[in-house]
């Protein structure tokens, strides 16, 4: 625990050499050692509740919506009928949360390898793990990996919600991962994979498009807001097998009524064609 | 120096309670009190060299263009003749670099309190404090107030380039300020002010617009992503005296050419139009 100092928790950050953030601390509600990472949950001074993997902020409540939303709902509404769809990791349960909302989705599989993450987050974040009563919801608790290699051209949309690449997620950002969830996808299906900062990291998200495309013909970096993640700016990258496939363009538009009732709180069909939209720096870098 | 311990600075920040933004200190440049604020010079491990006033950070080299480019490009763009600008505070320089890149602004006033920001900017932060060597702008050392009540109906579009609205720049949000500055402005002129982010202060934003509101017909809410601001988002306030005046298309694009050749690292025209796109919750409290 030598990352909470005085109250307040440091985040411990070697992706991000010479910066940090740091929240401040009401309570430490939860902290062990699962056989894959260490848990912790504080209940922040300004964020809500925030779970916390290896020392790296995961989400936060107040906060939390703005990826979980964009990470389903990019490569979802890009996708003219996605019934079946696949989250890969996830285990607070925010991506099935949002996933399950999807009025096309008929059928959720996700796979998640830490159990004791997902009881944890029952337990101390309901209004995240909602997700995990969905009838729609096929949990299973296995090796990502394992899973996947066994599936052929299963599934409309794969939804990776994996920590950064450092680690056990280092494996998430190469070619033989985008190999296999191509060979897991229908031929017109639709991966989207946390896609890490332009701020920092544009050597990575360059390394990763190249990965991806060798696998795929089409490959986007779209990016949204989240606060609580190393510079406040955090990219997904969508690809599909064909060429030339336009998912800038939403296949499937929420009615302002349906935002309401669904409480999507930051998705809607113009912020999915601007996370498209990239600066010039980047540009310049990943070209598009 | 109380904010810098054990080699990291420790932002100061009365506004962002409970949440904290830190960088590691290579070396600290300069540190001095003027008769207006508390000035530091940093050269940081990882966003070059920071400035920081009354122990907010102002500007770092990594990432500082975001914020010049678009508070300048948003208004100049969005007016079909930007010919006569006026720049209040902005004692870095950077905004003034960014505004005379425009090549249909012929003549550029600043007019900037601290005449210390502008020496020290000058001599430790010459990337940014270029701006004060163009022979379009006319640098005047008073009270912005003072000047603009001087004015009448002078301006093309003037940006208010202020630090964050506690302590003295809390007058800059008030329908005073936006009244001034309508009478300071061509009746057809735009303004833009810095808004603050609409994940940490919503209600300070939508007080601002309805203060906007009394003196102006159209007023909107931009974004960008800065990372070394609060919650790594910032907006922009831009208003005009005529109704339904459509800021999100651009009057001037800058070709692909003149980008490169203008060195704009952040904006562009589809930047411009995705900034007034705004999350579903941000929209329900603005509107829009």
């Amino acid at each position: 625990m030598e990352q909470i100092k005085e109250g307040w928790f440091y985040e411990n950050n070697e992706l991000w050499h010479g910066e940090r953030f740091s929240l401040e601390v009401e309570e430490i509600l939860h902290h062990q050692k699962s056989f894959y990472q260490d848990i912790l949950v504080l209940r922040t001074k300004s964020h809500g509740k925030a779970l916390i993997l290896d020392g790296i902020i995961q989400c936060t409540e107040k906060d939390e919506f703005s990826y979980q939303e964009m990470i389903s709902f990019l490569p979802l509404c890009a996708h003219p009928n996605p019934s079946k769809v696949l989250i890969v990791g996830g285990g607070d349960g925010g991506v099935a949360r949002e996933v399950v909302k999807h009025p096309l989705v008929k059928e959720v599989v996700q796979v998640e390898i830490d159990e004791d993450v997902i009881e944890v987050c029952k337990k101390y974040l309901p209004s995240m793990a909602q997700g995990f009563s969905s009838p729609k919801l096929n949990l299973k608790i296995c090796d990502g990996f394992e899973y996947i290699k066994n599936c052929s051209h299963t599934f409309d949309v794969i939804i990776t919600d994996s920590s950064d690449p450092i680690g056990p997620a280092v494996n998430l950002y190469t070619n033989d991962y985008f190999e296999m969830l191509r060979g897991a996808l229908k031929p017109d299906g639709i991966i989207c994979s946390q896609g890490g900062t332009f701020w920092s990291q544009l050597e990575h998200i360059k390394n990763t498009i190249a990965n991806c495309k060798k696998s795929f013909g089409t490959v986007k970096y779209a990016w949204s807001s989240v606060p609580t993640y190393p510079t406040g700016q955090i990219g997904f990258i969508l690809a599909t097998v064909k060429e030339n496939v336009i998912f800038e363009r939403p296949q499937f538009v929420f009615t302002p009524n349906k935002i309401e009732l669904l409480q999507l709180k930051y998705y809607n069909s113009n912020i999915h064609e601007a996370a498209f939209i990239l600066p010039n720096f980047v540009k310049k870098e990943l070209g598009g």
